[in-house]
């Protein structure tokens, strides 16, 4: 990521002149735009942008941009934010006893393949350690037995408030998370459930999935919300089974959608790609 | 479809020998086996073969086959068939108003690429006649109006029964069959339905699909039961969407996927490649 | 297609201020735009924009549109053209005996799908009269036999000047069009191959593909240039296929390739949506 | 891998009672056969099978069934072998500096997925001994210097020929083996080609991709063999990539296809589902 970049996201009723007001604010200053995408929804007549600035062609900092912006965002009454792409988002894994998604992240870390800091790794489970460990990266075993789940989850709060990630990322984390926490770090939490949503949410959905005979599995990656798996989506995919796959085959399958659908959310959450609206999700490509 | 062969599907519970009597039974008069799937399902232990033999590689016709094969049927418990490639089986085709399956399929069916017989199409209304007697094929109008569905469905029962077709196909017929009616055709009636079933059941699945923002559509192609949508998959794709997708860009881009899907599980199907086992299908590509 | 926009689409060397001219300019008289992509492409610092503006949010025609717009064009060394919704491309598809692309395409146009004006279909063969004019579609049956392709040409070449089409679909027309036509409808002419070019390229690619030994087939869309089948490519897809699929099998799946990459193609290409650049396509979606 | 059985593979011309005698052979002293394939080639008129049979229904050992199985397979003149599932394959990896693909497959081994011994790692590089080592794994490091091919390739050769490997994958290696070295493992050397072949084989695919503007990028496994990028293809896939994507993105984005083609056919390998015929292979799924 040696980029060195603004990135301006926004959301707010569509309204003639945003476009131009926003364009002429760069361009006033020989702001070079690098991408710049926009949506209108016709149904809500809602806009959203997305708009990359090359940050040595303007002649001020993060900042001075941010104080230079508010008045344009509150005339059109915009939910608005400006990024520095050197400033990598903080982010903390949770994982439980399976790796894949893990380790596939880990690869992508350390690789320098996702442009994120990893501040640490949760899990209910000690299996991990070492893996996680090689890479010189933080391991918290904070148990979650049964009849000790509110003990877990306030460690687990108090920790995530110490560190005060931007982003949660519960990597086959399977332990569902208390509204407070949900609250607490709203927009902020993503998941990655093993079924194409709404299809087979819950537990075991690959065990619904060969119960009801389906020809395709697959997996969402989704912002954790209240609601059990029902949040935003930000990604989907599938991969075809037969009759040959049994429920093991299923899982092992199933596992490399899990890892790519879940990299390529993360991935998009992390170069502020996704603008959540109501339970919807505008993802610019 | 000039080729000339035998087709026998065979499910049975699993037992020591049956491939063994199954081949002996052809080599000892000189039968060419051409193609052979086998499935051994580990957890019922139920085990599904079809195999297709030369015609001419045998002295006898299918009913002297259908005879000599009995007692290799009955030694096994097996639920058995055997059928002819020259016999092509007899469809009828139900539609509403929207023609791309119907268009799709009569592209297929008078290419030669589709191996049927199409005895008639019904529909609920008259705006494809012109089309489909192009054709050459009859055509019957049969109103479902509101209050008046008994009336339809008895005619379109008397019909069916006057036809008696090897397969119905509800190429988006958009009614609900009564149960008599599912049950008299049982494992001959094949529906579209356009979502990637179990998700978006019912009526309007574009639109429970818009409403969920899920990133994919799809489309299933199933065995008719009387539980709605419920009865055994045949096969499933999909397509994904983005947030520029509208309902009408997703009617239209799932047009596509219904088209494939049908034609394929419909091929499958009139090429005894489906075996029904409980609500699940073994479908040999 | 209702909708009444003006799509305005332009290609042009990067410089800080194009969108803000751009975006005032429809601003300051009220104008709506309803759709917006943008590109800048970092190897060449080329910029492409199209932009869908709602034609009643201006006071103006068409007309005064190009006449007003036409400063910033010449300012930013602009490819430019603004296109009106209410005014579909005028189309002629070209065929030989094969029916899978006219068919579907076809459907499309009479469904209301594609929006297009059908104004002839040509072909080297009789077979596919009666189908195109059922459609009331005018059907040129300009044989092309060896020895006399040159008559065929010039008589093509004649019939497409008086036409003076918008668009050609090489729907699967199987003969290679002279240089001198290529020219003279440059950037205008849409061809389907059967493959995932540059693999296969020529006659009989499924034939290569047998013989090659590939898991996948596939198709593409591109326009026509001098060099066979090496123009700009608009869009390509594939299918799995397996040792199991025989080359009459690989024709008929890859058929519906064909199909579909042929219509995403040319609708693309039809909503404005494709802007070549030397021999690479800026597809926006 | 728990599961106890013997897996037969057998290539011949075909004949009339091939299955027959086979299906007798096992089912005269007991044998389940849990899973079975069989191909007819109609073009070639050569059969392929692949049957799996349940070691514990046997009343002798693996060498026994290869001693009682000899005549079938003189018989019929078949290439015939018999593995047992209890005895993995010894394999070895060679990469070079990307670790993508050795990444995946290390967690698939050690995560219990791949069911093999990896028996050393081998590159030319010594950047990823460490990721290697924690695995318990001996790291080969052998330079491979312009100028010191020759020695490179003798001493990888001679570190071979002590390891004695059932197969070497070649998981990103980026050096063209000798053609002694191919020979000498005939159909034991997998490798990993970053496109669909037979597009852009050789050097950079990626940028041979950008160049001719595709719309897909793919990977292919396969059999290596003194033709560069030429031998029999295992497994192929791909990925979509629009004008966006710069060759970074292409490189990136392809990764993923890579692990994933690589290991679904390496798996295939592995478990003996892969029949090499000519330059084509039967991959039974």
């Amino acid at each position: 990521m040696k980029e060195h970049s603004f990135r301006l996201t926004v959301a707010c009723p569509d309204a003639v002149g945003i476009v131009a007001a926003m364009s002429s604010f760069f361009a006033d200053e020989g702001g070079l735009i690098t991408e710049a995408n926009h949506f209108r929804d016709p149904e809500t007549r809602w806009f959203f942008t997305r708009q990359v600035i090359a940050a040595d062609s303007l002649p001020y900092s993060l900042e001075e941009l941010r104080r230079r912006f508010e008045p344009i965002g509150t005339q059109f009454s915009m939910q608005w934010q400006v990024e520095e792409t050197r400033l990598p988002k903080k982010v903390v894994l949770m994982v439980s006893k399976q790796a894949h998604c893990l380790s596939d992240l880990l690869y992508r870390w350390r690789s320098g393949e996702m442009p994120a800091n990893i501040a640490a790794v949760i899990s209910n489970h000690d299996d991990l350690r070492d893996y996680v460990e090689w890479h010189n990266l933080p391991y918290h075993h904070i148990p979650a037995l049964e009849g000790s789940k509110e003990q877990h989850f306030q460690a687990v709060t108090d920790l995530l408030q110490d560190i005060n990630p931007d982003v949660i990322v519960l990597a086959r984390y399977m332990q569902i998370l208390p509204p407070t926490l949900c609250d607490q770090f709203a927009g902020k939490i993503i998941n990655i459930h093993h079924s194409f949503l709404p299809a087979f949410s819950g537990a075991r959905p690959y065990h619904q999935a060969a119960e009801r005979g389906v020809k395709l599995i697959g997996a969402t990656c989704h912002y954790v919300t209240e609601d059990l798996d029902a949040g935003p989506i930000i990604d989907q995919d599938i991969t075809r089974i037969s009759h040959h796959d049994t429920i093991d085959d299923m899982v092992r399958k199933g596992k490399d959608i899990e890892k790519i659908v879940l990299a390529r959310g993360l991935r998009s959450h992390l170069e502020d790609r996704v603008l959540v609206h109501g339970n919807k999700t505008v993802v610019f490509e």
